[in-house]
């Protein structure tokens, strides 16, 4: 069925209102459900939506909580997200890391007791767009083994990096897992296997087969060691920063909630005007493309996508749309 | 040939005097020379040395050069390496970001026109020595294809993060090529395969032969699409908070110099005492080794290297001693 973005967008808002959420945040919520959807991450956009109503109703996401500063040093504090909605705890800390830079060159928010960002692109697209050069990652329960071993102990941490850029920003939203489990379950649904080695099957060897990875939960590193030793270092520098929960931490509770989360970002106004940013990203696209053809950059697909989606609405599969009217 | 660490060190000073280094910069250099050594990171301790005195004879390294500050804004800096030594302009916008994060929080500095920083966990180590979190990255000539690509227009960018943490501090220090050079390098002298796939063959087939990838000098980006782009962000953000060149610009001199790097230091102090930042790190490291009894986190090799090397010298090939002391 193909939806207008902003027919979503409007759907999601009255059944945002109804579980409890200041018509504020029920936009912000609303219009970022949306936009993730159109930009076609809909792992973190629609198809994630029912599963976040019912967090709520849960308890495990507390529609009234709003974020509290419980430390500061001049560029560099700690809020706690009293378990209030993770997209929410997240905007705001990442907008008050730009408020720090705005003043100090460089801001840094440290987020404790937060619930899952949906998708950590957001928050890069957000500061891009404002001008800022933009870093920030969360930690997870634990749901991949490190390497070399077979148990989960680390999470996929997703970490982001994003550079404003006048054709489009570069935008890299990457977890430590080659493959993100909503990827797995797509190429299951699909019958098709992962283009690359993507984790072990029973017999402990690498395959690409998605149903065989998700029996065993055996996910794969990116970059095998160097994703596990990257995961390692994010999850603690995430747990000290914001003063909250680690990886290990956050297994012990019955479901994933009170999260650590981090937002730097860096006022680059002063040392570049945007004639000279843009032609420096441009030079080095250029270079990169010529060489290399079909080489694309992060944040291109999305901005592809977003293109197409508001053009031309987002197909939904039916059974998810039905999920979705009936909340 | 066993070596004592201090006679290593001894044996360095003098030849940097030698170059025109005055004797403070001599001094450092050496130590971090001997150190690297020890920590068994050959590449970029003892078998790079020669290599490094020859930059300086051909003009490529500028001994008497000190970095000179060339832009601020409170907790963010510019600074010109003005092609001095890497290790040595390096170590000062490290502790300047330092210096920074004490009175800041957190403290950026960007450093242009500056010379290979050898290995780059040596600025990660110092910081954790002095408690601080750190971050650092580095922009290198082109030498990694992208992903998808065949030809070389990225680079391996190392990326440092570092934790302090008293029973060892927990240093990454990645490249972001699955494998460097000198471990293709080293994986020929000793004709034996690479454990992972490291790169391309003739044929364009992925290949564990060090040999064919040497040739043919299509190294595999860590985690395939995720640390080519990964290269890319970290390249595009060095040169712009720096105010100096991209991978690309290196790449038109006739040898890799005037490199871009980021340091970025928060003091983690005043949100944790020691002892809690202690066990939080205990705890997770502890929850690792329990699930997958073989895992190492990073910086854990270097340690048990340097504690070794200290005790027992290290063991240097014959001819590579020869050519240090013919220096």
């Amino acid at each position: 069925m193909k939806i207008d973005v902003k027919k979503l967008e409007e759907t999601f808002l009255p059944i945002l209102l109804k579980e409890g959420f200041v018509p504020e945040a029920a936009v912000a919520m609303a219009r970022i459900f949306s936009e993730t959807t159109a930009d076609g991450v809909f792992s973190h956009g629609i198809n994630r939506f029912p599963r976040f109503i019912n967090e709520v109703k849960m308890g495990i996401v507390k529609p009234g909580a709003v974020p509290q500063l419980v430390n500061s040093m001049q560029a560099l504090e700690q809020w706690d997200g009293r378990q209030g909605p993770g997209i929410l705890n997240a905007l705001h800390c990442a907008d008050r890391s730009m408020e720090l830079a705005s003043q100090f060159g460089i801001g840094c928010v440290g987020l404790r007791n937060t619930n899952h960002w949906m998708r950590g692109g957001t928050y890069g697209w957000r500061a891009a767009e404002e001008g800022f050069l933009f870093m920030a990652w969360t930690n997870t329960l634990p749901n991949m083994p490190p390497w070399g071993g077979d148990r989960a102990a680390l999470g996929n941490n997703p970490f982001i990096l994003a550079i404003p850029h006048r054709n489009g920003h570069i935008v890299l939203d990457m977890a430590m897992s080659q493959y993100a489990y909503g990827k797995l379950e797509w190429h299951q649904k699909c019958g098709t296997d992962l283009p690359e080695f993507g984790g072990y099957d029973r017999n402990g060897q690498l395959t690409k087969d998605p149903s065989e990875i998700l029996e065993t939960e055996r996910i794969l590193p990116t970059g095998l060691w160097k994703g596990s030793a990257l995961s390692l270092v994010l999850d603690l520098a995430a747990a000290i920063l914001s003063g909250g929960n680690t990886t290990k931490n956050i297994g012990e509770y019955p479901e994933e909630t009170n999260l650590s989360q981090v937002f730097i970002a860096i006022n680059i106004e002063r040392h570049f005007g945007e004639e000279q940013l843009n032609s420096l990203i441009n030079e080095t696209l250029g270079f990169i493309t010529n060489l290399n053809e079909s080489a694309q950059h992060p944040g291109q697909r999305s901005l592809r996508n977003r293109k197409y989606h508001l053009e031309n609405g987002v197909e939904i599969p039916d059974e998810i749309w039905k999920d979705i009217i009936q909340l």
